[in-house]
């Protein structure tokens, strides 16, 4: 695993990172592991990360940003109308939390524990997908298929009364026969909501 | 505690078992502790609840039962229109989750893990909740003032999409500062899906 050239970046660090989380946990995961694992001495890791809960935000917010990205191509998608983006933006929310628990359950419960510490950096993330979510329903409002009064305070709603779907708490629940359906009825209910009159 | 006269009934020794986890909490309560606040041998309290894990299920279904009930009334109530019903109902549910996890925290924990450990209790508990919710979808769906295809399935969306507001692993969010008005959010845009078209 020692790294033999490269210039030690923050990415390369955060990589190295979230390899020693996997292998030892969230518990045991040290900097001192980190910096072994890139050849180089701590004090190299420090300069990037002044502390040890730096370095574990840094590597949690990585991690929540990767389903940002995904979700922030929906939105841009002017292809789509707001109805369609809103059922494709919590599907591909879905389908993303439902492939990194399922895929690598170990890894995702790791960064389960560390999102449970870092508040700061999971309140960020929400802000972020809540603001995508918001900029869809003003889209929705100002073309008139949606007739909620505040697209923000409708925004939070569909967030929040999806959590069941991305709320890693709820993890084992999606791999229940009939979860599909059951996220279906509830992405319908909401969107017949944001329409209604 | 010991116990003078009365007959022994479920009744009693599921009070006792209430006030032996108070006290103990669930990991360590036991059987014999039970018998002792009672005043009786552990033979007797056998006699009423076969095992250990019978007792500690009918101990989480009395608990939840009580909740049942007063929602039961809510469904009931043949003065409010179905809309005003789901609304009360929801308001009803959420303040009774909030007072018991505030008033007696400790009891509340303990309750909870009794509850992961119950799957089939819980698992009644729910289906009896939306039941009731079926119920007074249906009456606005034949009453013309909701319009969704099947009421059994609006009203599993209903909860499920609540679930911040009465799943206890939300308890902490309960005393947030604007948790009634995302409640509020959530139940609105709900209630618009249900109405709609």
């Amino acid at each position: 695993m020692a790294a033999t050239s490269p210039t030690l970046t923050a990415e390369r660090i955060l990589e190295a990172t979230e390899e020693v989380l996997r292998r030892h946990g969230p518990a045991k995961a040290t900097v001192v592991d980190v910096a072994r694992a890139l050849g180089v001495s701590h004090g190299s890791v420090y300069r990037h990360f002044r502390t040890k809960t730096a370095l574990r935000e840094a590597v949690t917010k990585r991690w929540l940003d990767r389903t940002t990205q995904v979700l922030a191509d929906v939105v841009a998608d002017g292809e789509r109308n707001p109805e369609a983006r809103v059922r494709e933006w919590f599907a591909v929310l879905f389908a993303a939390k439902r492939r990194k628990a399922g895929l690598d359950p170990e890894l995702f419960a790791t960064y389960t524990v560390l999102a449970g510490e870092a508040g700061e950096v999971v309140g960020g993330h929400v802000a972020e997908l809540t603001g995508q979510l918001t900029e869809i329903v003003r889209a929705g409002v100002e073309g008139g298929t949606f007739t909620v009064d505040d697209p923000e305070i409708a925004a939070r709603a569909l967030f929040q009364a999806t959590a069941r779907f991305h709320d890693p708490g709820y993890a084992k629940e999606w791999e229940q026969p009939g979860v599909e359906g059951e996220f279906e009825a509830v992405v319908d209910l909401l969107v017949r909501g944001l329409r209604a009159h």
